[in-house]
């Protein structure tokens, strides 16, 4: 009858464990259709959450949120070379519409670089309609064979930020301001310190210069990566003809950023922070932050007693709930909490009531106290505070303990064969290496450390570059 | 070089009115595949604050947010027979999927009752599961030959609310509720009243029992569909099997309610409250409700007392903007403020700043006058509310002079043929009846009015309901 019983434990079993916990919690179910996912409401308000935070930011800045149809003209997508390769093996193709063959095929967006940018090309005229910073929170398409629930899904949600600036350095330092605002929503909200750099030639999105990156590590000592932000150049505006008549009175080219997270970054949250006892959420992405569980549900003096805590705790702006659910014995609701992966429990019986207190139970590491009511409120908030600090110093812990420095091959090797984990190594920037190196230990390069001077860990020849390596989730 | 210029009058050439408007307001854009809408951020933030106020309203209910995918299985979509047939003309189809043909077409959701009642089958076991309530923020795709934005596009955003509850009377009050909180939503923030009452059988929704309607009234005398509210019976619970386990032990069908609002709304804000000079934002719904606009644009003085004024509005929570773009004149300026609506506006100049005053001009009506800087902030909040009730009341007019009850059908074509606008008429129920009706004057039921005991309006036969009738837009 206990939740966790069914649930595989994480350490014999990540994928089963992942699976089953991600079903059992009610985070999310398969869709019908092959490879498609659904977001049920406890998953999708953790979505939400990510959704307000980085909203608040991006409009802070001056972006602004727009809508782009998801339908793309075959022909569109086709314009800017490298991007297309890079996305064709991906897409999914709508050939009849409205009981028809249609005369032009659409692709349902794998992202929306080409629809936005003919648009702006139309939009933009002169410096003085420049920066254009717009937003789109929508869902993207990219077929997949494998569905691994939030991971790896065909369709996913997402944000896409587009911007077009007169100026390279202005483009640039959106760019950089895109990845400041995922570094701080991954370590203020996900508690998950990540490793942020450039992406190799070969990992650079299809169409950028240069494809900025937020890596993070799964147990198991994988990579996710996390977050992305790219400097477009001046690529899709030769394609795209986006060109604006400058103060001094030429005809330029735009310079382009493009930036994305998505519900992807859901899985590492839960693969991260979770145990065998399932969810660990941290109290900021928690839709529930609090959870008040009776020790029989239906006595009428407990459910009056535990509608008071409740109100109390949402008056503060705690997210708090009450489980008042038949049929359901205080073990089971217990398994089920934690399961769910709510910060702190409540519990209340006849011998809270009779003390006026309240039996608290933190989540991440199962400590339990007894608290007056009167000092309640203040506590859990205080409690969820320390949590979220505990869980990013646990994670940090965790990233630190699995980065190494590596200065032979052999030794780069042995840690990709053992431990797995971040390697630091020098890297010429062949490409020939970095195919060797992946061939030979799974490692792909994740981001750009530092710049320095050594030889190539595989090579041998001058390497100027810093890398970290990792396996790719 | 003036804005308003280039709009057609609206009384001369309305689509062209609204077209050119639509365009030249930012609000949307013509997407890249036929038939598709962009909608810009001028657009797009009107429909987050409609998303806003929404979906506070459906969260105090009890209703989650959630996603599903935007694919539907064929065979899926098939299972309810006449949700089918009624959508079937309407679909897009993905045939290809990762660079092969797929086993099973894919449809883009039309809607998403299939899809969810699938999950609902397996989520929902016993009473205590119920009621389901689950919205979703999404866009669907019904295929369009002819273009009209907002209006009429293949893809539109909505949201779509969809709920299973144990009692057919329970899931009846939350089809009420739901068409409650639209009603609200149109009075308070579109200013847009309009009538309420259950679509004829031939009107109601494919695989519903009952519709419910928001019919409001557009220049030139057609109703506009705003939103709509389904009791789906059991009709989808028996195609989907989506069955519960009573309190009393016996397995029963769940009984179900789905309803929506899309940026269709948006078309009829539009077109109702748009006058010749372009759009007419109601206060709640204007992304920017106070625009300052400055005589010179390049005077330092004038700009730093405009930026003082803009913060001392956005600090009392209206939203603010301060036009200081090059190379545009005054009276430009202001026709392109005008052309886009906003509430009011405030100019400011050497004479202003001399006086330490603003001179105020409100966009529904025209009326200006000079304001000191200490009540500034009330005094514009105070403009606002009487802005919005003024346009309520205007739009109530309209609908109560444009709305006749008819005894004969003489009377009755005439009215259509001349000031068309709604009518207020008993029928008998016949379909027959309904289809001449629409075939002789283009007027279709729009909902139903009252019960009552006269004759027909079409066949004289006894008629106990009395209706809406109107052209539809």
């Amino acid at each position: 009858m206990a939740y966790a019983n069914q649930l595989p434990k994480k350490s014999d079993d990540m994928s089963g464990w992942y699976n089953t916990l991600v079903l059992q919690s009610e985070l999310a179910d398969y869709g019908a259709a092959k490879g498609t996912m659904i977001m049920r409401p406890y998953g999708y308000a953790i979505w939400e959450l990510i959704h307000q935070q980085l909203d608040e930011a991006f409009k802070a800045k001056g972006v602004s949120n727009a809508y782009f149809p998801m339908f793309i003209p075959e022909s569109l997508i086709k314009r800017e070379a490298s991007h297309l390769e890079g996305f064709s093996p991906e897409l999914a193709v709508v050939t009849i519409g409205g009981g028809e063959e249609l005369q032009e095929k659409l692709i349902v967006r794998p992202t929306s670089e080409t629809v936005m940018y003919e648009a702006y090309s139309k939009w933009i005229k002169s410096w003085r309609d420049l920066p254009v910073m717009i937003n789109q929170w929508n869902s993207a398409v990219r077929w997949e064979k494998r569905t691994y629930l939030f991971l790896r899904t065909t369709e996913f949600l997402w944000q896409e930020g587009h911007t077009a600036h007169a100026a390279h350095d202005e483009a640039r330092d959106i760019q950089k301001w895109a990845m400041d605002s995922y570094e701080k929503l991954f370590l203020d909200f996900f508690a998950l310190p990540g490793y942020i750099g450039s992406k190799s030639k070969t990992e650079t999105f299809a169409g950028a210069d240069n494809t900025m990156t937020y890596e993070i590590l799964m147990p198991g000592g994988k990579a996710l990566q996390s977050a992305t932000s790219h400097d477009l150049g001046q690529n899709f505006a030769k394609a795209f003809h986006v060109k604006f008549q400058s103060k001094e009175g030429d005809t330029q080219f735009v310079w382009q950023t493009s930036w994305g997270l998505s519900t992807r970054s859901i899985g590492g949250l839960i693969m991260a922070h979770g145990d065998d006892k399932g969810l660990r959420l941290p109290p900021k992405l928690a839709p529930i932050q609090a959870i008040v569980i009776p020790v029989k549900s239906d006595d009428i003096v407990i459910t009056e007693y535990g509608n008071k805590i409740v109100n109390s705790l949402k008056k503060v702006g705690i997210r708090a709930d009450f489980d008042t659910r038949d049929g359901e014995s205080l073990g089971f609701k217990i398994n089920k909490w934690e399961l769910k992966g709510v910060p702190v429990r409540l519990e209340i019986g006849q011998k809270e009531i009779d003390s006026q207190s309240v039996k608290i139970v933190r989540r991440d590491n199962n400590e339990s106290q007894v608290i007056g009511l009167v000092k309640l409120t203040i506590k859990v908030s205080e409690q969820l505070n320390e949590i979220q600090a505990s869980m990013l110093a646990q994670a940090k812990s965790f990233l630190l303990e699995n980065t190494l420095t590596v200065s032979s091959y052999k030794q780069f090797q042995e840690a990709m064969l053992n431990s797995k984990g971040f390697l630091i190594a020098f890297w010429c920037g062949n490409p020939e290496c970095e195919a060797a190196i992946k061939e030979q230990t799974k490692a792909t390069t994740r981001c750009l450390k530092d710049i320095g001077n050594d030889n190539c860990i595989y090579c041998g020849k001058t390497a100027t570059e810093q890398w970290y390596f990792a396996q790719a989730y």
